[in-house]
């Protein structure tokens, strides 16, 4: 390719291989040529992460390699990788600065995901554990295990025992379905009786998966408690330290408080002078950064508000929706064509307690549970892989052999 | 048996279940009747554990049933066991206090194993970790990978991937040989790269394994350095704090100093006014206490002077042999005899330094290692197996599948 032509390229740069980030780069990579641009995809790691499967390996359930796919495998060699954490976004010099580079842009899409929302409520941030990553889904198996280990050795043992989660939204739930039935297996390891054992969830809203169908909540409530699960509800948490978290009035000792009650849009977004709600980048119908034409922001890090002004909430299925609409509207927006509203398609949502366990609400209306809600949710798993990677990646998936993730990979080498 | 006969009966209680203690209650048990005897075994846990294995499940290389052995598989019916922890000795009356209750004897052996020493230097006990028990040892493996899933979430990252084990001694090297071996293994486990990893074995001798023979402790050092063991010989560790570790004049970053470098008897021996020698009970060449005549003190917990009036080293294989000999010398004892010198007789040594490396001295004057030395250290393992339980003991251990510990055995229902 001779210099003059490159310099036509227009240059995209996608920010965050998650859900949306993803989708949206396997969509344009096929679009390159076509419509002249060059495309680069920047991520924290060289591999996508399956968050909404991050309770499976917090609760000792599925290995690390079982929930995330290295990016050379989902994407073309077309697409430029950069391993980089996104510091500041600088919308008016088109530019993106990593902690060690600078990426301009003609056109930017943003995929970043979200953050933690804390609340304001004291000590939570310094004292909690979030489930936002592979590498914190791993701590947190591994600081239970500590507490375990720690119960049969240090002389003050108060707490320690104590396991609380804080939220019983989705990921919460998930969490603690995944470790109602971990803790019976992984305490026998340490010696430790299950009986001192206590697995607490706390929730501020009166019932489990608030806005969820009701029935269903309920029925989820039921699964958990018979897994031991405590539920505290309808009272907020109001203090965590590093000895204890106060929910309501009650004190309870604890060295393990895991946050699952809120999420932001990542800050970076807030720090780059975009308009947000509690951190979501406000975005037109067409996804489109209400405050720069030439950006375009999907899934958790912008709120989309549907016909009646309600923002959707920060789902993967909506982000991969929002990442399948925005490759037609790049496609339209750089040939010069009106793009189109987007509108989301409610699949529905499957909600696994545990491994073997399940509820959920499909086509709009349908309740599930038990075997047939444990089959949909694994329907859904591998439709998103089929979505990702094709058949290959299904069977793949199917055969418990999804590719290794190499952390030495070296994408300049690779992807130029 | 009629309350008068039972009147007339002796009682001796053994304080331990450690390698000494096993082989004397044992003993005794096979001479209960004839002796007139009551037996009563106390010991923290329901189980004996193989202290000397226990940098093996600290290095994730053995389950700890693996180190552990059910005292009621090992102790027959006509010993009484007693799960407590000895926190007194009143010689004066004859009695032994335990957390919740109160034994009278009339004979007391006690083998209640050693304590760490930690030479006063500042902040080490604080902040390092023993390898004592099968308890610390889960603990030592959990906090391991408690660093290397923190150095992949934790803005912190100083020191959490320099691992120290504080002496090499015996202990010390097999530790180090054990976690050399299972580093490589488990830091991908956390996407940590094994090249920002410091494993580190500081000893104040020059030389690792001090005192034993020259050529094998060089020869120790060569294979430990193999195998990414950093030595820092002949420079004493000063200080400990939770952030760092001084050896000599180098300040190193840790959160994990494993401390080896020493051991003094239990220090219940000293509370209870025994003459002690760094922790260790002063007996003579019969094994008894010199405070006490009633009193017999094997093992770790009391220093045997040989022929040249040098004090034997805390070793497994000097407890056992005491405890045979222990047996005799009540039998003597009790039956109105004179009692026996000890002597010890060297069956030699062999230090594991990782599951597939070994060095020793054999018959006072072998060198064996490599596989050779491998299988000495299986012999010793299964000898140890033989004594204590017979060939089907052997069998089991043979097979990967010793008797299982089952933590909420009820020892007043079965040994009455």
């Amino acid at each position: 390719m001779n210099q003059e032509k490159q310099q036509d390229r227009k240059r995209v740069v996608i920010l965050g291989a998650g859900y949306g980030g993803v989708i949206t780069a396997q969509g344009l990579s096929k679009l390159a040529n076509k419509l002249h641009i060059d495309i680069t995809l920047v991520n924290k790691h060289n591999y996508h992460q399956m968050v909404t499967k991050l309770h499976e390996p917090a609760g000792g359930h599925l290995d690390g390699d079982e929930v995330r796919i290295p990016l050379s495998k989902l994407i073309d060699d077309n697409v430029k990788l950069v391993k980089g954490v996104v510091s500041r976004i600088n919308p008016e010099e088109q530019k993106v600065l990593l902690e060690d580079q600078e990426l301009a842009y003609d056109y930017l899409v943003i995929g970043l995901g979200s953050d933690p929302e804390y609340f304001g409520i004291p000590g939570l941030k310094e004292n909690s554990y979030p489930l936002r990553s592979l590498n914190a889904a791993r701590l947190i198996k591994v600081q239970i295990e500590s507490c375990l280990a720690k119960y049969k050795t240090d002389e003050c043992k108060d707490g320690l025992l104590n396991f609380v989660i804080g939220g019983a939204g989705f990921t919460g739930v998930e969490l603690a379905g995944e470790l109602g039935e971990w803790l019976p297996k992984v305490a026998p390891k340490y010696d430790v009786p299950l009986d001192k054992i206590r697995l607490i969830c706390a929730e501020a809203a009166p019932t489990v998966m608030p806005g969820f169908d009701e029935e269903l909540s309920k029925k989820t409530a039921e699964i958990l408690q018979n897994k031991g699960v405590e539920l505290k509800l309808g009272v907020p948490i109001k203090e965590v330290t590093a000895d204890y978290v106060q929910i309501g009035e009650e004190q309870i000792p604890s060295k393990m408080v895991i946050w699952t009650g809120g999420v932001r849009g990542n800050t970076v977004l807030e720090d780059s002078g975009f308009s947000t709600q509690r951190g979501r980048a406000n975005i037109n119908e067409k996804l489109q950064s209400i405050n720069y034409d030439n950006v375009f922001i999907i899934g958790d890090s912008s709120i989309f508000l549907d016909e009646n002004g309600r923002g959707l909430p920060p789902t993967a299925q909506i982000a991969m929706q929002q990442g399948e609409h925005l490759v037609k509207n790049l496609e339209k927006y750089l040939t010069g064509k009106e793009m189109d509203a987007f509108t989301f398609v409610n699949r529905g949502v499957v909600a696994s307690i545990g491994p073997s366990d399940a509820v959920g609400m499909v086509f709009g209306k349908y309740r599930i549970e038990g075997k047939i809600a444990v089959w949909m949710k694994k329907v859904v798993h591998y439709r998103y892989l089929y979505i990702f990677g094709g058949l290959p990646l299904v069977v793949r998936g199917l055969m418990g052999n999804l590719p290794k993730v190499n952390l030495k990979e070296n994408y300049t080498t690779q992807n130029g």
